[in-house]
């Protein structure tokens, strides 16, 4: 399985699409606000660049896509109307994989930009929203060419299932689930552990060779609390899945086969490729908790479990479904959601289930 | 009409699609070679960039997308030999107008970089190809960005119909025609040559401020010999709107009131343009002249001129299709173009229509 083939977001903006299902991606950006805010003001105030050049890698195709850029937007607005300056242009690069739906995007660009003439009266300097698609694992920008990178929820997908999962005769070392989980092999957690460190260190270098000096990044991604224990959704999903196999719904070689290309990391694993790689300075690295379905809560307070459960299972499908429908079979995917949605609430209350955000502040050393 | 809605080629990969259909262009792309090669070993030998940035505006989505981009890596692969040093990375931004359909060439870009990597044997700096969607009637990139621009077939699409050819009464000023042709007034032609001057002066103000001081454009356009008798293939197909209103297939005030957004100007209107705009050295300004079928000729000798009527009538729907469809409805089409292909070679030897193109090499002044 080629993760680019495979790893995009549901499409569209029907009932599963993730245009209508990135509520919880929302939450998350929303949140890390104040580091992102922090961050471009210490970069404008210390750099003064004429043209601020930005990039959001794994910006998807949403209403999330474009939230960055117009929060760095309001950013540079309010930072040098205080130092009293012209706030300088910006030059904005969305990427994701070559898959994803940038058309989509592009035609939302027309009404963006008459929104911003409009809010910032004409006061700010030009915006420029180009796309730069490509795995974010490798080089995407010339050398010296970005002062800032931000990345929301897209780290977590790693470049590739590790190879090791499956033996050369096709034997999977994960039998009956889809990442790490509870009865996975601590051989399991080690090949996730060398994928995430060969992608994650590969990603840093190469920032490190495309932003100018003192340039920096916000990085936001799912991690864990305990690794070779993660509690991460995907486990409970396998369970699901593993159902279906007991119920001749599914073969059980597909399920022993497949794992995700997903890793959580904890906040140490984060710290230790950071300074095994060497470029960054770390400047913040936090984990925040929250209850699986707070952020559906905090969007509507009136809605039961049951309802909340629902809006949380279709969330999860509109992530998950390309790529187990390129294992399962689209046929299967109504009922294993269907299984998955009447289990959450118990998962919550009985595993304290949480979503796990670490928020990592670098700066690359001069 | 937003001309921004409606401007698009046909879409898709079916039998009257532009990808499939843009052989006229490729020609063109072709024998504007050696000007482009010229213009980008000039400009290396000159300013010597640790990264080339360069444009392509109006790229499209189709066969020729790339082709640029792949001409260009070419050059530089070639130069660079010749002068005994490394080549310079490249950065490619492909602009067209949001509603293009960018996925399509995006999807592809996988497959180039790895032709790429086979074809210069790793020994090509990289190459990051990028996209920036948006008008090019109007600021694209930040200031003193780019080293060089290219459009190829774009330049002849004007930003909007001139207002003037419809009275504020809502009177057709070209009754009977959708572009200038003989039985048009003076002011059509005036109404027109205006928002040509308008259009591109913009468009040189726009790269001026782009470019950084000696960097360079190639502009590929179509144009005429004689500006208020152009023999536009766009005069021929109204004639096959007319008779369509004569059959009363099409309402007459549909046809009166419509006009195509397009200008093809003569040489010496370019350089007028350009020396009142005064921010490019003209280093080449050159008409050259095809008969409407000789790039089927050139691809294929042994069609008959039925074929190649049948063939350039196809050619010109992928293009004029989505334009046209939004006035006189998609249910018009086949009709149209099945009259216009009748009348091509007709056309042809009578009145000696031919496709004038303009080359127009400029550099910025320092």
């Amino acid at each position: 399985m080629k993760v680019e083939q495979v790893l995009h977001m549901n499409g569209g903006d029907g009932k599963t699409s993730y245009a209508n299902h990135s509520l919880l991606q929302r939450a998350v950006i929303s949140a890390v606000k104040p580091i992102l805010d922090a961050s471009i003001e210490e970069l404008c105030t210390t750099l003064f660049p004429d043209c601020l050049k930005i990039a959001d890698l794994g910006c998807s195709s949403g209403p999330n896509t474009l939230l960055v850029v117009s929060a760095i937007i309001d950013n540079l607005q309010n930072t040098f109307r205080k130092l009293n300056r012209p706030p300088p242009s910006l030059q904005a690069f969305l990427n994701d994989l070559p898959r994803n739906d940038f058309n989509t995007v592009f035609r939302s660009l027309p009404g963006i930009y008459k929104k911003l003439d409009e809010e910032h009266e004409n006061k700010f300097g030009s915006c420029f929203i180009a796309a730069m698609p490509g795995s974010f694992y490798g080089r995407l920008f010339p050398d010296n060419s970005l002062h800032f990178v931000h990345s929301s929820y897209a780290l977590m997908w790693i470049s590739e299932v590790p190879k090791g999962l499956v033996t050369k005769a096709g034997e999977g070392l994960n039998k009956g689930n889809i990442y790490i989980a509870k009865k996975s092999s601590p051989a399991v957690f080690d090949e996730y552990f060398e994928q995430f460190n060969t992608d994650f260190t590969v990603f840093l270098r190469s920032r490190a060779q495309e932003l100018v000096p003192g340039g920096s990044m916000v990085l936001t991604t799912m991690g864990s609390i305990k690794s070779n224990d993660p509690l991460s959704i995907w486990e409970f999903v396998g369970l699901k899945l593993h159902d279906m196999v007991l119920d001749g719904l599914i073969e059980e070689e597909k399920l022993d086969t497949f794992n995700m290309p997903y890793y959580a990391p904890t906040t140490d694993e984060v710290k230790e490729v950071i300074d095994a790689e060497g470029s960054f300075s770390l400047q913040k690295l936090e984990a925040f908790r929250n209850d699986w379905d707070s952020y559906i809560k905090q969007a509507n307070s009136g809605l039961d479990k049951k309802a909340r459960a629902a809006i949380l299972s279709t969330d999860i499908r509109a992530v998950g479904e390309p790529i187990l429908a390129s294992q399962f079979g689209e046929e299967a995917m109504d009922d294993l959601f269907r299984r998955f949605e009447e289990d959450v609430l118990d998962h919550m209350e009985k595993e304290q289930c949480q979503f796990i955000n670490l928020v990592i502040s670098l700066t690359k050393k001069r």
